[in-house]
């Protein structure tokens, strides 16, 4: 029986899954590939701590380039992310005529086209399915599944710390900071979680996800990005009286040729199957022209789910170098067309869920409504709680499809009131996600 | 640019889809192959009715034939549905050394070993996206995405009809005969619906799932097979009250080295993803030993959905033909293993919903908590409800996890008690659908 020969460049939580999926699976690996897929070489730094596995039945190094220049291996697997020295590596790999697989959404959202253009040039295949939501075979779905379709909406919820926040905190009442130490605590949050509870890592996914669609790269920094840490039990609390759930989203829309792509906290009904995602699960809402609207949901990161892609990359390009003919071929990226560009802040045009926090004396009701009726704002409802706290008086508001241009207008001018207590609350609503 | 010749058999609704999406996104396609899909001819009996696309740009025949035996065409679609003469067709072009894609889950659900063996030996590819699910890239999913995975267990609401039936009787209260009769009226169920609620339709569905699994047939009569046709609002209403939803459930689950395939109504938990899926939809639910669990949500049938499953059918093979490889061994394709069996109906062991109808007097709870003491089956919750119209007093139980045999046997006993005035009512329950 033939062997494919790999290295893996990154012995952390998602290569030691890759090791342990690629053994424990062994022989249903092989009879669907019809060979067998054997670790030639790993590279990492740390060669001593426990990872759960016997590290003996590999031959181990320290330095990347041993696998890099094994003329033996023919796929090499980079898991060790961040940009440098992953995108040397990767790109040295595919210099030397070898197939690469990474699940490093930082790199790809940021330097994608870059990696994509010496895979086509150097004619070797790139698997990236680990790269956005872990497990769920999304990449796949998008290039083969629904090759058929030009992709007309997507809504994500692409970051399973920033889903589980926000489930524990609809379910228990639970301030924002509270929450994410707990999750700390129990292992759902990194140390440092800035990157998932800002909304970034949800952006180098959604950028990742525009790439398949569009052949181009969007750099994250044009997609506008707005994170949870602001989100307070309150606004959780009336969006579900009003029947809403908010969940971190990544939206992505073209409609009448203009493109729009966000991620900021959504309002979005209960009644949609996105609004019952909960806890560290993903789940994304694909809308394509001919298959109508599709949902895929799994675990979004984690050793296992993320190593299950990896390893289903693995399989796919050691068929094709089995039958002889790498895919070469990247069915979604195109080269020389126009640049695309994205529809500005200003432009979203949606409806908002408002928050206030005024004053408890007469007449702040008639100014605020004053102001939104200035920019011709219209609302669609309004209701005014007890004074909460330190907070002032929370009135919550509802408003119809607005510019939003208008609406930071509005606020700017609401905010200086001196019957204003705090900044105003905004969160975008997305209402048509109900099938 | 390469022009890839395909020929059309049958162009009822999905065949009329196919034509659509190859006209409407014949850019997006282009783009994404580098060559185009060009029909080359189109066989139907009927080539008069409208069908809302301008059939005079096709090449039309009433001779299937024409199609197959055109040595233009490299890839014959059959869209004619039903066992003969399709398998014929199907046949004759793997034969003649054509790829094929087909829709047709009748057919390959009962003679799917035949013809996959023949594709295996003509060395040709086979598609079937669109035979399960329509358009949610299901197969691809299990092949490929999850192809790293042992699958452990299967979950699936495969039948829209049935799946809006439940539907609508869940929200409004109503009787499966009422909400049939409108269902037809509306197009949401055909005027003969037997396949789709009397569970067939799901499976033959659940069976090439299997196939894909275990590389081998398992023929639809051996999976254990209930509709949905004797479900009561009574049911429905009682299942809401304690927190569950009832769902025609196609179930896999592979436990200890035991098989366990079944089609029936089920109670799953309304705090599952499954619970909420609703209307024509469906969604499948999959466990693999790596990835844990995913779901996929679409559209099932119709005619752009499931036309869309055969375009990226097309797109697949048509890029393998491009690369002078087609794909022809298909991964899950194993031969010579030994046969797998399901476990017998009478060693089902799951948990019970019960609904007993009896007399309005004394004693009566007594005779039956009485009976089920005697098969060692343990009661959960028991609720008695007021007398309901003509059918005596409803008496509602859950039971702990108990063996199917034992159970029969019990309810044989109770429905022959002269206190019982109709038979017992009975539907398993899944609980292990929340993660």
């Amino acid at each position: 029986m033939e062997k494919i020969k790999i290295g893996i460049i990154g012995l952390g939580t998602v290569g030691t899954g890759v090791v342990k999926i690629l053994h424990q699976n062994q022989e249903i690996i092989r009879n669907r590939l019809g060979a067998t897929i054997e670790i030639a070489k790993i590279a990492d730094l740390d060669l001593t701590s426990d990872r759960g596995i016997p590290l003996n039945h590999f031959p181990l190094t320290q330095n990347a380039w041993e696998v890099i220049e094994d003329p033996e291996i023919l796929i090499v697997v980079e898991l060790m992310g961040g940009e440098e020295p992953a995108a040397s590596f990767l790109l040295k790999a595919i210099q030397q005529g070898k197939h690469v697989v990474t699940a490093n959404k930082a790199l790809l959202s940021t330097r994608g086209a870059e990696i994509f253009q010496a895979a086509y040039k150097h004619k070797v295949d790139i698997g990236f399915e680990g790269s956005v939501c872990g497990g769920i075979p999304l990449i796949r779905s998008i290039k083969e599944g629904l090759a058929a379709n030009k992709i007309t909406a997507i809504f994500g919820i692409l970051n399973g710390t920033a889903n589980y926040i926000l489930t524990r905190m609809t379910e228990e009442g639970k301030e924002f900071d509270e929450v994410l130490a707990e999750a700390k605590n129990l292992g759902y949050a990194e140390s440092e979680p800035s990157l998932d509870i800002n909304g970034t890592d949800t952006t180098h996914k959604l950028s990742i996800l525009l790439f398949l669609i569009y052949g181009q790269e969007i750099h994250p920094e044009e997609i506008y990005t707005e994170g949870i840490t602001q989100i307070h039990p309150l606004d959780i609390e009336f969006a579900k009286e009003l029947g809403y759930r908010i969940k971190l989203l990544a939206i992505f829309k073209e409609e009448d040729g203009e493109i729009e792509a966000r991620v900021h906290p959504t309002l979005i009904p209960g009644a949609s199957i996105l609004s019952h995602v909960n806890g560290v699960n993903n789940a994304v809402f694909i809308r394509g022209n001919a298959v109508g609207s599709t949902l895929f949901y799994g675990q979004g990161a984690g050793m296992m789910p993320t190593g299950s892609a990896v390893v289903s990359d693995l399989m796919e390009i050691s068929r094709n170098i089995l039958k002889g003919k790498p895919g070469v071929l990247l069915p979604f990226f195109q080269k020389g067309k126009s640049r695309i560009k994205l529809k500005p802040k200003d432009k979203f045009f949606t409806r908002y869920y408002l928050r206030f926090s005024a004053q408890d004396r007469p007449g702040v009701l008639s100014q605020i409504s004053g102001i939104l009726a200035k920019y011709n704002i219209s609302i669609s409802s309004v209701v005014q709680k007890d004074k909460q706290g330190d907070g002032g008086v929370p009135i919550f508001m509802l408003i119809h499809k607005s510019q939003e241009e208008s609406v930071d207008k509005a606020i700017k001018e609401i905010d200086a009131l001196p019957v204003t207590v705090n900044n105003t609350v905004l969160i975008r609503i997305e209402d048509h996600l109900v099938e």
